[in-house]
């Protein structure tokens, strides 16, 4: 069966985001006001072949710590469902 | 009141992407198998201030057109909720 996994790959909450820092700089000077903070990562969607959700999940666990996430500098949060036919 | 609002901006599905296959290689390569397609965007994060979880995704989806999401090439969803404390 396919599955669609989200991976969420965000910069650690302990570290500056100099990236999102610029896009709230650009915010403001669109004049949107009212934003306090800003982090910019990446987010990854994956089909996969697998026998279960907790196979699939497992499988785009494994890719993000050996490809897609720095733990240095980044974490992972991974989302799992059925793929629509 | 703070929302926290999650936007994806992700490379529209008529369209080749090829971070996405660079990254469905790279997996192939490290060897694991079932994945059959890969895409790849970005996750952004905004903290807002505002009256209601209506005006908090306005301003993101205001945020995403004017700034984070290039229309021509990419899509945009956004989801938020209240901020825990």
């Amino acid at each position: 069966m396919t599955y669609t996994v989200q991976i969420k790959v965000m910069p650690l909450k302990e570290l500056l985001d100099p990236q999102g820092k610029a896009v709230m700089g650009g915010l403001q000077n669109l004049g949107l006001s009212g934003v306090e903070d800003v982090r910019v990562g990446k987010n990854i969607t994956l089909q996969l072949n697998a026998a279960s959700p907790e196979q699939a999940k497992q499988l785009a666990e494994e890719a993000s710590r050996k490809l897609l996430a720095n733990p240095v500098m980044e974490y992972f949060e991974v989302a799992c469902e059925p793929s629509n036919p």
